[in-house]
């Protein structure tokens, strides 16, 4: 006899999700149970719901399919929301099991009560509310299908407690193959060949989502090599290819006015898969779309770049060899801690980059490193890098996974370190520490304001006291050291790649200017 | 020439709010740089937005009036949501101020875009959207009063960029006069001191909101006496006088079978700005009410509980003279610790109650301490502790703060720990670290549950690795040791109330049975 738990984990197995990141509470007991009965299913314990949800994004990057949230009640689902928000952005599947109170107690308005669709429907989500427990394992399908797309979307099944303990039968039908993850090719492209034929010179070919990998990032070369046309790649694409033997493309910048630079003169822009470029942020006097007016914006599916390739019979590249970076020394700066990394990065590695400013020169420095990918901070909700880590590490236990992580940001999720440790996932968190928001202390001057009083400088400062990586990391059990020198960052990143679990280094890398 | 920010600020000011918690980013730049214009308004800078809104929620349960938070965008709001629905639960008002892109910038979707609305108003929150700039000041008067009530609420106003770096003046009428925070006295009473009269013996006073306060506590007492009534304390108060010369009202149970058995038998129930009691969560056979079948309630407010002595002619009483615990000594136990801090507990105490299991047996311990207030988790959503004892260090900084702090629920908000090190407020966090997320494995066994297999388990366990409080306490820039007896626990306790600013001590307490 089975419960409506053991069918909704059934039909998350039959869907092909086999990791669920979770922060139960009681209302998820009899789902904690039926764990018991299905060993399949691997639970990974995380201490706060922002770890959970995104701990699901980065396994999504790397796996391609989803994970599921084990959430409780609307309070849960709310501390999970701002990573929901980065993995909508980044089109990674989701699924949310949302745990409710038994249907007959909502309206007791006990103290957990509150509007778990309003939260659930936020970062643009799928919520699916089954009437009966009967209905338990259409619903989960539904969430799978609606999570796999394209595009990935984050889906949530809200549980209720009393179907979770009811008698149930996975009544469901056949789980549907899930869809492809991304359009289909076959579009006509002859329109874009002839454009780029005629036009290359003051066109660019912006790449996103399914484009940035490297046979996309190849293609877009050789067609700007052919045409005279130039690449970028979207500022905070999910996943993206890099090192050796994959096209150095540039990244449209995060400063604006950078980004204006970078567009400036063209007449077409040619979208592979990527959104047109907006500011990420407003300033006074400054414009919001980043796209040079009068520009003329096309389309064209990543999958249908090879086709754009033979059509305009780009030649195969053959770029010059380049050497990684050698290893600097003296004290740590925003310039010289990227040529450590970019020195002994490892093969197959898998950077999660949270650096923000401190990582400003990190895609120079790595160009030509061994074959990696980055995942990156998709929708500017801080907080992701840690637990986009572990999803990563889960779902590629046999990559490293070097987390690349700002202080401040580290702070909203910290405890994924313990995370890492309970699961000795291969980790290795570098924490650019300079004791500020210093992304803020940039910002407050863009912004137009000439104020740097006490309560300003204060409040985008992180001295006072200063924050001790190596004593929190040691907290969560995860071994950890301090580098204040090129030399220590080497070393240390050195010895940490050469051991099983996690490593964090709490680098002192002084702020820009 | 004011800004929109300086409006806004000044505008708090105006309606009483001189305190503000926040956690900004660059669509909030102006409003920080405003701070410095306007010294009076108290910024204080938490890492975590979850860490804000909690210490709003402490701030107003202390202070009585409400403080800010500043908020950056649908994420930052996210991230804030868990201890709202906590002060929503504690009727704390709360002004969360949110910034937004430039009113221009939404149409780009830029990253951070979100629908903010959707979230401010989850909390049963009151939204204000001004709709143009001149409208800031009208919008934050709007807002205080919706805050105040009463009762008291959580009301957002979302601040868009461009608002706040415009020239604006302040256009608003005079601040009206802040509501009474309780609903008048003067009901007529004359049928519930009837039925006092009559059936006192088979009635329960349940005392909730303003009622718990020493004075209500005290007039319900005198009714008990007089009319053999019981009277009993909701369950989870906002704010609960306690210690010497209080009388030791008994709280409602959580547990529901407790609560039936302290319900049963009754015909009548009288409510003292208390709920009709709910269990917590539904459990398979268990009912969701918890007052008997048949029972008639009534209800009485607190500002009548006066009224209601004098209709009964109730006697003052003289109770007996009692004295706290002494000092215990041997290993830490469930039964022990609570006793150390009864025997130590300082005059004018605050406790910030998020024990949990382990603090099931403080009550007894600290009837007979100084008289002290306690602050409880009014909403379930755990996370709540350590930031509501920043808020209330800051609203009452002459006066003790005894955090005291279950191991689980601690680090869904830990940074507050920083907090507290750079304002250097008087907290004395006890972490009661038994390992595990005890109350759920109390909670599996209760929802009828017989699974205990290895991932049910490793899913309430918090050891693998074993979390050093200690460690991470010093990380954040607060004294922290390790109290394994109970003489440790006295030693240390007492060293920590004698000095000044933040101190953690790390107890290792066994889970129950």
């Amino acid at each position: 006899m089975s419960t409506g738990a053991d069918v909704v984990i059934g039909r998350l197995l039959a869907g092909g999700v086999d990791v669920c990141f979770a922060n139960p509470g009681t209302s998820e007991m009899h789902f904690v149970a039926a764990l018991d009965h299905t060993p399949a299913m691997r639970a990974v314990l995380c201490l706060f719901e922002g770890v959970a949800t995104g701990a699901a994004d980065g396994y999504a990057r790397i796996a391609g399919t989803p994970a599921a949230t084990l959430l409780h009640l609307g309070p849960g689902l709310a501390n999970g929301l701002a990573n929901l928000h980065n993995a909508r952005r980044a089109h990674s599947p989701v699924v949310n099991v949302v745990g409710d109170h038994a249907t007959y107690h909502a309206a007791f308005d006990a103290p957990l009560q509150s509007d778990i669709e309003a939260l659930a429907g936020w970062p643009d989500g799928v919520v699916v509310r089954p009437a009966t427990a009967s209905a338990l394992a259409n619903a989960v399908d539904e969430a799978i299908a609606a999570a796999v797309g394209p595009p990935g979307r984050v889906a949530t099944v809200i549980l209720p407690a009393d179907y979770s303990w009811s008698t149930a039968e996975d009544t469901a039908a056949a789980v549907p193959a899930p869809s492809a993850t991304g359009a289909e090719a076959g579009a006509d492209i002859a329109p874009v060949a002839e454009l780029l034929r005629t036009h290359g010179a003051d066109t660019v070919l912006l790449l996103g989502g399914a484009a940035t990998d490297a046979a996309g990032l190849t293609a877009a070369a050789r067609i700007s090599a052919a045409v005279g046309a130039r690449a970028l790649v979207e500022t905070f694409p999910a996943r993206l290819s890099r090192g050796a033997g994959v096209p150095p493309i540039e990244r449209l910048a995060y400063l604006g006015e950078q980004a204006e630079q970078q567009l400036a003169g063209i007449s077409h822009l040619v979208l592979v898969g990527a959104r047109s470029p907006v500011a990420f942020f407003a300033y006074p006097g400054k414009p919001s779309g980043l796209v040079p007016r009068g520009t003329q914006i096309h389309t064209v599916e990543p999958a249908d770049l090879d086709r754009l390739v033979e059509a305009l019979a780009a030649p195969a590249l053959s770029p010059a060899p380049a050497a990684p970076p050698t290893l600097p020394t003296g004290p740590l700066t925003v310039a010289n801690w990227v040529e450590v990394i970019g020195a002994l990065l490892p093969e197959r590695a898998v950077i999660v980059d949270e650096a923000n400013t401190s990582g400003l020169l990190l895609p120079a420095a790595t160009a030509a490193s061994p074959r990696h990918e980055v995942l990156t901070l998709t929708g500017g909700a801080i907080g992701q890098g840690l637990p986009v880590a572990v999803g990563a590490a889960v779902a590629a236990p046999d990559r490293p996974i070097i987390a690349l992580q700002a202080d401040g940001s580290a702070l909203y999720t910290i405890s994924a370190l313990w995370t890492m440790a309970r699961e000795q996932l291969d980790i290795t968190v570098v924490i650019l520490n300079n004791h500020a928001y210093a992304i803020l202390q940039l910002e407050l001057a863009r912004v137009g304001s000439a104020a740097t009083g006490p309560q300003s400088r204060s409040l985008l400062d992180l001295g006072n006291p200063d924050i001790d990586f190596v004593a929190i990391a040691t907290g969560f059990g995860v071994p950890a050291s301090r580098a204040t020198t090129a030399e220590d960052l080497a070393e240390q990143f050195r010895a940490a790649l050469g051991q099983p679990g996690p490593h964090l280094i709490d680098a002192a890398i002084p702020a820009w200017g």
